[in-house]
Protein backbone atom coordinates (compact mmCIF):
# COMPACT_ATOMS: atom_id res chain seq x y z
CA UNK A 1 0.00 0.00 0.00
CA UNK A 2 1.35 3.21 -1.05
CA UNK A 3 1.69 5.97 2.46
CA UNK A 4 -1.04 8.18 2.07
CA UNK A 5 -1.13 11.40 3.57
CA UNK A 6 -4.49 12.29 3.89
CA UNK A 7 -5.57 8.78 5.32
CA UNK A 8 -6.13 8.96 9.06
CA UNK A 9 -3.76 6.40 10.29
CA UNK A 10 -1.35 6.84 7.61
CA UNK A 11 2.50 7.08 9.37
CA UNK A 12 3.18 9.52 6.80
CA UNK A 13 1.47 12.26 8.90
CA UNK A 14 3.76 12.30 11.75
CA UNK A 15 6.94 11.89 9.34
CA UNK A 16 5.26 14.82 8.27
CA UNK A 17 4.90 16.64 11.93
CA UNK A 18 8.72 15.76 12.27
CA UNK A 19 9.81 17.11 9.12
CA UNK A 20 7.63 20.46 9.24
CA UNK A 21 8.30 21.42 13.05
CA UNK A 22 9.74 24.35 13.75
CA UNK A 23 13.11 22.99 15.96
CA UNK A 24 13.40 19.90 14.05
CA UNK A 25 14.31 22.31 10.95
CA UNK A 26 16.32 24.53 13.17
CA UNK A 27 18.39 21.33 14.29
CA UNK A 28 18.86 19.96 10.56
CA UNK A 29 20.17 23.29 9.59
CA UNK A 30 22.34 23.60 12.39
CA UNK A 31 23.58 20.36 11.59
CA UNK A 32 23.86 20.99 7.54
CA UNK A 33 27.35 22.87 8.89
CA UNK A 34 28.87 19.57 10.47
CA UNK A 35 29.07 17.77 13.58
CA UNK A 36 27.94 20.02 16.26
CA UNK A 37 28.11 19.83 19.70
CA UNK A 38 24.89 19.56 22.47
CA UNK A 39 25.99 22.97 23.51
CA UNK A 40 26.66 25.01 20.37
CA UNK A 41 22.83 23.88 19.47
CA UNK A 42 21.56 25.26 22.66
CA UNK A 43 23.15 28.65 22.03
CA UNK A 44 22.70 28.65 18.22
CA UNK A 45 18.87 28.46 18.77
CA UNK A 46 17.77 31.30 20.85
CA UNK A 47 15.09 30.74 23.03
CA UNK A 48 14.84 26.96 23.32
CA UNK A 49 14.67 24.98 26.16
CA UNK A 50 17.14 22.41 27.30
CA UNK A 51 14.11 20.10 27.38
CA UNK A 52 12.58 20.81 23.77
CA UNK A 53 16.21 20.33 22.13
CA UNK A 54 16.70 17.25 24.35
CA UNK A 55 12.97 16.02 23.02
CA UNK A 56 13.54 17.35 19.61
CA UNK A 57 17.44 15.73 19.02
CA UNK A 58 15.83 12.44 20.36
CA UNK A 59 12.59 12.78 18.04
CA UNK A 60 15.72 13.36 15.18
CA UNK A 61 17.41 10.46 16.56
CA UNK A 62 14.95 8.32 16.58
CA UNK A 63 13.61 8.45 13.33
CA UNK A 64 17.34 8.15 11.62
CA UNK A 65 17.69 11.78 10.90
CA UNK A 66 20.63 12.65 13.30
CA UNK A 67 23.26 10.79 15.06
CA UNK A 68 24.21 11.02 18.60
CA UNK A 69 28.27 10.09 19.76
CA UNK A 70 28.80 10.20 23.36
CA UNK A 71 32.67 10.96 23.40
CA UNK A 72 34.34 9.39 26.94
CA UNK A 73 35.94 12.45 27.93
CA UNK A 74 36.05 14.23 31.12
CA UNK A 75 33.02 16.01 30.92
CA UNK A 76 31.71 13.47 28.55
CA UNK A 77 30.84 15.59 24.94
CA UNK A 78 28.55 14.73 23.01
CA UNK A 79 27.96 15.19 19.12
CA UNK A 80 25.66 15.60 17.00
CA UNK A 81 25.16 14.96 12.95
CA UNK A 82 23.04 14.02 10.26
CA UNK A 83 22.44 10.83 8.80
CA UNK A 84 22.47 10.61 5.04
CA UNK A 85 18.84 10.61 6.15
CA UNK A 86 18.81 13.90 7.35
CA UNK A 87 21.11 14.84 4.38
CA UNK A 88 18.29 14.16 1.77
CA UNK A 89 16.10 16.65 3.90
CA UNK A 90 18.26 19.74 3.70
CA UNK A 91 17.21 21.03 0.54
CA UNK A 92 13.57 21.09 2.21
CA UNK A 93 14.25 22.75 4.94
CA UNK A 94 16.34 25.37 3.71
CA UNK A 95 13.34 25.94 1.58
CA UNK A 96 11.01 26.85 4.59
CA UNK A 97 13.89 28.70 6.40
CA UNK A 98 14.08 31.06 3.21
CA UNK A 99 10.37 30.84 2.53
CA UNK A 100 10.16 32.32 6.10
CA UNK A 101 12.49 34.95 5.94
CA UNK A 102 11.49 36.11 2.26
CA UNK A 103 7.49 36.41 2.86
CA UNK A 104 7.89 37.81 6.38
CA UNK A 105 6.76 40.97 5.78
CA UNK A 106 3.96 39.68 3.61
CA UNK A 107 2.51 37.51 6.15
CA UNK A 108 2.45 40.41 8.82
CA UNK A 109 1.16 42.68 6.43
CA UNK A 110 -1.83 40.18 5.47
CA UNK A 111 -2.03 39.77 9.56
CA UNK A 112 -2.59 43.45 10.23
CA UNK A 113 -5.35 43.63 7.32
CA UNK A 114 -7.25 40.80 8.78
CA UNK A 115 -7.16 41.97 12.29
CA UNK A 116 -8.35 45.37 11.39
CA UNK A 117 -11.32 44.20 9.76
CA UNK B 1 17.12 44.19 10.07
CA UNK B 2 16.78 40.59 8.24
CA UNK B 3 14.40 38.33 9.91
CA UNK B 4 16.31 35.45 11.30
CA UNK B 5 14.91 32.68 12.35
CA UNK B 6 17.39 31.82 15.20
CA UNK B 7 16.62 34.70 16.79
CA UNK B 8 14.27 34.55 19.88
CA UNK B 9 11.73 36.71 18.85
CA UNK B 10 11.88 37.04 15.34
CA UNK B 11 8.13 36.66 13.57
CA UNK B 12 9.73 34.40 11.01
CA UNK B 13 9.88 31.62 13.24
CA UNK B 14 5.72 32.02 13.56
CA UNK B 15 5.78 31.75 9.68
CA UNK B 16 8.14 28.54 10.22
CA UNK B 17 5.22 26.94 12.59
CA UNK B 18 2.75 27.86 10.08
CA UNK B 19 4.07 26.51 6.73
CA UNK B 20 5.16 23.19 8.45
CA UNK B 21 2.11 22.15 10.15
CA UNK B 22 0.55 19.37 9.04
CA UNK B 23 -2.79 20.29 8.54
CA UNK B 24 -1.77 23.29 6.79
CA UNK B 25 0.46 21.48 4.31
CA UNK B 26 -2.88 19.28 3.67
CA UNK B 27 -5.35 22.07 3.19
CA UNK B 28 -2.72 23.48 0.92
CA UNK B 29 -1.97 20.81 -1.11
CA UNK B 30 -5.69 19.79 -1.76
CA UNK B 31 -6.12 23.87 -2.57
CA UNK B 32 -3.58 23.15 -5.45
CA UNK B 33 -6.40 21.62 -7.16
CA UNK B 34 -8.51 24.41 -6.94
CA UNK B 35 -11.33 26.23 -4.97
CA UNK B 36 -12.61 23.99 -2.54
CA UNK B 37 -15.99 23.96 -0.30
CA UNK B 38 -15.33 23.38 3.79
CA UNK B 39 -17.04 20.40 3.39
CA UNK B 40 -14.98 18.78 0.59
CA UNK B 41 -11.81 19.65 2.80
CA UNK B 42 -13.59 18.03 5.41
CA UNK B 43 -14.07 14.94 3.65
CA UNK B 44 -10.94 14.50 2.23
CA UNK B 45 -8.47 15.29 4.97
CA UNK B 46 -9.35 12.52 7.19
CA UNK B 47 -9.61 12.72 10.80
CA UNK B 48 -9.46 16.40 10.73
CA UNK B 49 -11.72 17.49 13.52
CA UNK B 50 -13.82 20.56 12.51
CA UNK B 51 -12.45 22.46 15.46
CA UNK B 52 -9.06 21.93 14.02
CA UNK B 53 -10.21 22.79 10.04
CA UNK B 54 -11.92 25.59 11.30
CA UNK B 55 -8.62 26.82 12.78
CA UNK B 56 -6.61 25.81 10.42
CA UNK B 57 -8.32 27.73 7.72
CA UNK B 58 -8.66 30.89 9.39
CA UNK B 59 -5.01 31.17 10.80
CA UNK B 60 -3.94 30.36 6.66
CA UNK B 61 -6.74 33.48 5.66
CA UNK B 62 -5.17 35.51 8.09
CA UNK B 63 -1.81 35.01 6.94
CA UNK B 64 -2.54 35.51 3.59
CA UNK B 65 -2.14 32.07 2.36
CA UNK B 66 -6.53 31.69 1.62
CA UNK B 67 -8.97 33.12 0.53
CA UNK B 68 -12.70 32.53 2.31
CA UNK B 69 -15.73 33.34 -0.01
CA UNK B 70 -19.04 33.14 1.56
CA UNK B 71 -22.38 32.96 -1.21
CA UNK B 72 -25.53 34.61 -0.29
CA UNK B 73 -27.08 30.80 -1.29
CA UNK B 74 -29.57 29.30 0.50
CA UNK B 75 -27.41 26.62 2.72
CA UNK B 76 -25.07 29.24 2.84
CA UNK B 77 -21.76 28.02 0.29
CA UNK B 78 -18.57 28.64 1.59
CA UNK B 79 -15.23 28.39 -0.73
CA UNK B 80 -11.47 28.68 -0.01
CA UNK B 81 -8.51 29.31 -3.00
CA UNK B 82 -4.97 29.90 -2.63
CA UNK B 83 -4.18 33.39 -2.67
CA UNK B 84 -0.87 34.19 -4.86
CA UNK B 85 1.33 34.06 -1.96
CA UNK B 86 -0.47 30.20 -1.05
CA UNK B 87 0.31 29.09 -4.39
CA UNK B 88 4.51 30.03 -3.75
CA UNK B 89 4.61 27.70 -1.22
CA UNK B 90 3.14 24.75 -3.42
CA UNK B 91 6.73 23.17 -4.75
CA UNK B 92 7.73 23.16 -0.71
CA UNK B 93 4.43 21.77 0.56
CA UNK B 94 4.78 19.27 -2.24
CA UNK B 95 8.01 18.44 -1.43
CA UNK B 96 7.13 17.90 2.48
CA UNK B 97 4.05 15.63 1.61
CA UNK B 98 6.47 13.48 -1.24
CA UNK B 99 9.15 13.38 1.32
CA UNK B 100 6.96 11.97 4.01
CA UNK B 101 5.65 9.52 2.07
CA UNK B 102 8.92 8.40 0.19
CA UNK B 103 10.66 8.05 2.81
CA UNK B 104 8.13 6.99 5.48
CA UNK B 105 9.46 3.04 5.52
CA UNK B 106 13.46 4.28 5.82
CA UNK B 107 11.70 6.16 9.02
CA UNK B 108 10.17 3.42 10.12
CA UNK B 109 12.79 0.99 10.05
CA UNK B 110 14.98 3.46 12.01
CA UNK B 111 12.45 3.98 14.87
CA UNK B 112 12.77 0.10 14.82
CA UNK B 113 15.74 -0.03 15.56
CA UNK B 114 15.68 2.48 18.13
CA UNK B 115 13.31 1.33 20.44
CA UNK B 116 14.89 -2.15 20.47
CA UNK B 117 17.58 -0.79 22.09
Amino acid sequence: MQPNVYARDCGSRQVLDRIGDRWSVLVVLILAEGTKRYGELAQRIEGISQKMLTQTLRGLERDGLVTRTVHASVPPRVDYALTDLGRSLLDLVAGLESWATNHLAEVEAARSRYDAR
